[in-house]
């Protein structure tokens, strides 16, 4: 399809715009993918995403025939309705896809406020509960793989699909918070299931196409924040 | 349809809950209705809630075909897609229906956080920045109904969809902030499309049927939760 009717509005460390890249890879959209550097700019990209996400002023942004959607499932699903070209990113039972919106919601809840929470914790305790959140995330997310995968290789079964999508893409903010020493997440025996899962999830070719940042440059980035935010990390030894 | 087959965990105060039920109606199906009380009980129903959102262990829970589904939001787009008794909840245009989870998504972040995080505040100006939240979730819908509703009744068009029950749910809470003072958010010169919209949103059936608390019966609630939270409205003289 012309690039010229797709646009992605994007930052590279952003887990949220890697999935509207991955998902507009699976359906072999071609798209014109405009980056948003860490200092917020430049200023005619910044004026393109207030105008286009008025309401949170975030990216990702998808831009379909110059209309705008946001947020980055919502993106994705508006992705596997629009485009027929590739294989189905949701289910098509309704209670399946119940279920894979169940698992993304939780995914942007709880998640998230538990990795951001670590980096902006300001007190030990606060640390060990955004600690414990990421892996109680793990853990349901461990015991949920059988059950949805049904013994295949993915949430979404022979293809990567909604689940795999929103929680893959936080992979390599995982690496991360490992090579930091905050906590293990990812382990052979503790969660074999995910630990197969998320060296499949990588090796997909429309997740391998040059979205996925690399763990020492993301490093860096999660040390400026973690600076940023001042926070207990900022003053421990080992960060 | 045999009630049987359909199953809705609630509580009588909570907006979730009537955004199933109000979804259950207009697709014209039967459901049985079980009832947590304010104490979290009857003991049995609370083991079930635990059981079938084991994550959340919260309500509403749509139970169907033996099958749990939970997340209010979540739950309408279930309904929508597994029961094609009634008309359409989301729009059958992949934009329009991106349009309609935006605005899902906002008043579940945004507005509920506001809403609960005025009964918590503990000083004036969180007090101030919550209404303030409240304030601009009204603002942004007042602008965004014209748009979407393309000059009919509802944001769903000639019937209430998704965007009207997602954010009609809340009229009765509305009401209660309204009696207490606290913020005048529907108003005939401010938000003039809202309040022709809340008018007809009440009256219509699948709404009206018994569905909506009393606002002083909610009032009474609200208060009790306003004690519990202990925080600055607990001690302002008019609350």
């Amino acid at each position: 399809m012309a690039a010229s009717n797709v646009k992605v509005l994007g930052a590279w460390p952003s887990p949220y715009t890697m999935r509207v890249r991955i998902a507009l890879n699976l359906k072999n959209v071609d798209y014109e993918y405009l980056e948003r550097n860490p200092e917020r700019g430049p200023p005619e990209l910044s004026e393109l995403i207030h105008k286009t996400n008025p309401v949170h002023k975030m990216v990702p942004v998808l831009i379909h025939n110059n209309k705008p959607i946001c947020e980055s499932l919502i993106i994705v699903q508006y992705i596997d309705e629009a485009f027929t070209s590739g294989p189905s990113i949701l289910p098509s039972d309704p209670y399946d896809r119940s279920v894979a919106r169940f698992w993304g919601a939780y995914i942007d809840d709880k998640w998230y406020s538990s990795l951001f929470g670590t980096l902006q914790a300001k007190t030990e305790e606060e640390i060990k509960t955004t600690i414990e959140g990421l892996s109680t995330t793990f853990e349901l997310l461990e015991e949920a793989f059988e059950k949805i995968s049904k013994g295949k290789d993915f949430f979404g079964g022979d293809t990567i699909g909604y689940i795999d999508i929103a929680f893959g893409t936080n992979l390599a903010w995982v690496r991360v918070f490992e090579k930091l020493n905050l906590v293990k997440l990812l382990d052979e025996t503790k969660t074999p299931n995910l630990y197969a899962w998320s060296k499949k999830f990588c090796s997909v070719p429309a997740v391998k196409a040059g979205i996925f940042p690399e763990t020492d440059k993301l490093l860096e980035f999660v040390k400026t924040l973690i600076a940023k935010y001042d926070g207990l990390l900022h003053h421990r030894e080992n960060v």
